[in-house]
């Protein structure tokens, strides 16, 4: 499989956190790792889970251009290393970013080969229901969630691919469907044109 | 599956006609069906293998714009109907179009929707080698079609896939890969987006 980057984003309530789960290393699969300045939490290692970096260190990243996305979340710095993610496609990894809107769309920015995928329940009123029954949150923060659905949902036709979450497997498919063919873009096969053209 | 026009397009000795022979109808595929001057061969049908009509009526068709492509060959013209494309199209159809580089781009001017494949043998060498063991040919023809061959590559990255053809079910795997991830772009499932709109 050929190394490309791909972002997936999606309301709250659209199960993305556990369709990138499901995701197969063995596919190549490799999440992202942001760097954040927020300190560690139990049990949480340097290099896997985050990298950990100060304040200092990541307005230097920052300064440097090396960022292909960051936001401040909760009083703390959070960004996607360009550095990092170049290296893991040249490996020919499939680097996985679960992102959000605006997020996605300032990578997409910086890195246009990135393939954009928003994932949705198959209905609104199967996303408010899945919103309503978490009932983990008070009731201003599913209103809020819902509103700020609808705010993304109006972004759809900015990215390269919509996949309806019915089922995980059925989206996981449609995931590998989409990596699948992305690699057959003469852009990600520009070695192989070469030795034809030769 | 939703509609779409797939145009396949390859040097002659890629293998493009085995492998549109072997997509399956039972998934949507279609073949396309081309207008022609050229007169009905033995057991030809009118509307199945092609549209026949005279050099009047394909001019008329061609003056209202009605093709999305078209060429002369051997004094006959050929023409891609517009209006035949998109109803197939209306109807969840994978139109197939098996044309050459010079009538694909013509199509996807027209019709950007079109989804372009360009089918390659796996190197040159056995594209050569395909070409000299059909063995059918004079060499004259033979040297035409390499050369040929060389000036299809050089628009590789005019089309939006690039599938080998190593062995036909891989090819064909590549293609249903292809439709199906291409079914995914938020520009084909409109209908669906607005219903989460509203």
């Amino acid at each position: 499989m050929r190394g490309m980057l791909v972002i997936i984003s999606g309301p709250s309530g659209s199960g993305k956190g556990t369709v990138v789960k499901r995701l197969d290393p063995k596919k190549n699969y490799a999440l992202s790792i942001s760097i954040t300045t927020r300190p560690p939490r139990n049990g949480e290692v340097d290099g896997k889970d985050y990298f950990f970096r100060t304040k200092e260190e990541f307005i230097k990243i920052r300064e440097n251009n090396q960022f292909l996305e960051h936001a401040v979340y909760m009083d703390y710095y959070y960004g996607t290393p360009r550095n990092y993610v170049q290296n893991q496609i040249s490996e020919g990894k499939v680097v996985v970013l679960e992102i959000d809107v605006n997020g996605a769309l300032q990578v997409k920015k910086k890195f246009s080969e990135a393939v954009l995928i928003f994932l949705m329940p198959p209905t609104i009123d199967e996303l408010n229901r899945r919103l309503i029954h978490r009932n983990t949150e008070e009731l201003g923060v599913i209103e809020d969630r819902i509103k700020r659905a609808h705010e993304e949902i109006k972004l759809i036709n900015k990215y390269d691919y919509l996949v309806i979450n019915d089922e995980v497997k059925n989206a996981v498919h449609d995931i590998n469907t989409i990596v699948e063919a992305e690699s057959l873009k003469p852009s990600r096969c520009k070695d192989l044109i070469k030795c034809f053209e030769e």
